[in-house]
């Protein structure tokens, strides 16, 4: 199989529903109150827009990453890709449900939250399946060093446990939960380990 | 006519049929009860969508394999490709409709698993109206030794069959019809016949 | 610039627009009457849907041919397939429009088609403007002789022809000058003057 | 990383936020008066059309002209075109609501015209982040002399300022800050400083 196709699909996926976030944010027009106070009552909807465009920016950037260095795609990849995007398109529905419930409280906050994170999850989950893929002798163009390959794999399990302890702190809190879910992508954005990138001659491809 | 525009502009369209997939499982919002007996009432649009999810990726799948053997492209192949992406771009509101009506009973259940192995039905013939299409000589990159073009066949026709059979359950019980659905991917899934791929050496394109 | 991000962004333009054309075919759901009784009432949905999901895919395979013909892209080029894109953009929420006021009749109808018929002409002009900016020297791979290049005019323009004419009919009956509009994918679907087409080289890229 | 991937995803935004945008022309449908009067209520939404899709198409357009140019890419400049696409993404939602407001008049009007300004605002200064970052030695495929470098900075800061403009005229007049948005996209049409362009040979990938 083609890896340029896999991962023309997968961008297809990650910028449509990257795109679809926004949708959620479409204020209800005339005749809902002045449009400051209703931008004032939509302010969950900016947080998890935010936190959810990162994210999805960020796992494309590790994807990216990640997937520019194998050297094979086979059924087997394409099929943990699947159920990677299979999450990511769960994203913009969480996103909607988790702003529409997370400031009243209760219990509808705390399943909203969970939602939230379990999509994150399965996407962080299905991330780590594709990764571990990879370790098998001949999956990448340039193997990791066995050094190398520990750092990258503390690197891509890392927002798996941390979307795992918010759902756990879901059931306390569902702000100080989707604060850390908020925290998964600023953690990707300042971590720098270089592991698991594609060779430098790669970019002319 | 370029074999890579042929497969963007189909990915693009599999990407956003796979991406709206996920709209229909948007939760009505506070004032409709406590999100958790949305959810549990929302059961069968989750099984619609991972029918429909896998169902698009496996189609998808078989699509990159298939088309990425293909020598040329034809107008022919254009337009029988252009039938099958009429049927995939159906698929995200027939999900909906099967997911409305199916726990309803009755006619309306019956009518809306029809529509929607027929949409499947529909993608599946005109997929295997595009193998047949790479049959005639010339037409693949490396052309299918008899033994395996018999195997590709029966590979291709066998979801437009169980999708056929699903019609005609229908009638009798659609949750069993949605069930036959449901397993065509599980056999794309997990039947293995190499028949119709590209050449190993293709990958690198 | 570059040829291929100009036909990516198109391809992605064009596939968005094919897949939400399908959202028109929403059933109202339960509480809507017999879903037989909805699909029924529905019929101008599916017919306005067969015209545009045709129209845009054969504009989608002639823009594939005429640009992977062409030997640069220049702003020029860039701004009028932006236009042309303009209109392809428009196609789904019209052809919504035409399915709702067509089979009512009177002054609305009218207008509907209308306005249907005038995405479709724009798109057209659109269309003929990008044929006419190519026919100057050095600006295609292999430049049209002057006898293909007679055929090629008339194969591009037919279809703004067709538009301007159900146009003026649609003042008379909006259904007939539906029908002209729906002859229109079919006339390119059989019309197969090979003028315009890339040289056969090109379809390895 | 992939340059070739950094402009499919892109592409892919752009795209689909571009044809989103028509969804907000959408008519009402049967019931909501005579169709006619329902088009010339919606003019503000034609007009909102046709600046935010000729600013996307502009910016689209320069995106490719900049970014075809890069001789490497890393997260930072990943991490760039994330926050320039997530004003992109904004300009369906923000170009809805300065429909529906504009000719409200009253502070409606003027916060929704600053909305709509800001989300082109953050779009030109994410822009000219990219810009700057291209500047640093070895960034570029063909590096700009001095000179060209200023006429370019010029350039591509001078959206930035016509939305800040936008921003405190909409104070005092939101339907004049509307069209100071809407001279952008014809500023840039016209304007053809080369500055910033990809090499000629660049344009065969």
């Amino acid at each position: 199989m083609s890896r340029t196709r896999l991962e023309e699909f997968s961008d297809g996926v990650f910028a449509v529903a990257i795109t679809l976030l926004a949708l959620n944010l479409a204020m209800a027009g005339p005749g809902h109150g002045p449009l400051l106070h209703q931008l004032a009552d939509h302010w969950p909807s900016f947080v998890a827009y935010l936190i959810s465009f990162f994210t999805i920016g960020i796992i494309w950037v590790n994807h990216h990453a990640l997937i520019g260095n194998v050297a094979v795609v086979d059924r087997t990849l394409a099929l943990l890709n699947l159920v990677l995007l299979l999450f990511v398109v769960l994203i913009p529905v969480d996103t909607a449900t988790v702003a529409k419930y997370v400031t009243l409280g209760g219990q509808d906050a705390r399943v909203a939250v969970v939602l939230y994170a379990a999509a994150f999850l399965g996407m962080g989950l299905s991330f780590g399946g594709i990764f571990e893929w990879t370790l098998r002798t001949g999956r990448l163009q340039q193997p990791l060093p066995e050094r190398a390959r520990r750092a990258a794999r503390l690197r891509f399990w890392t927002g798996s446990i941390l979307y795992l302890a918010a759902i756990a702190v879901a059931f306390v809190s569902p702000p100080v939960a989707l604060a850390i879910i908020g925290a998964v992508p600023v953690y990707y954005i300042f971590e720098r380990t270089p592991a698991g990138s594609p060779p430098a001659d790669a970019r002319q491809q």
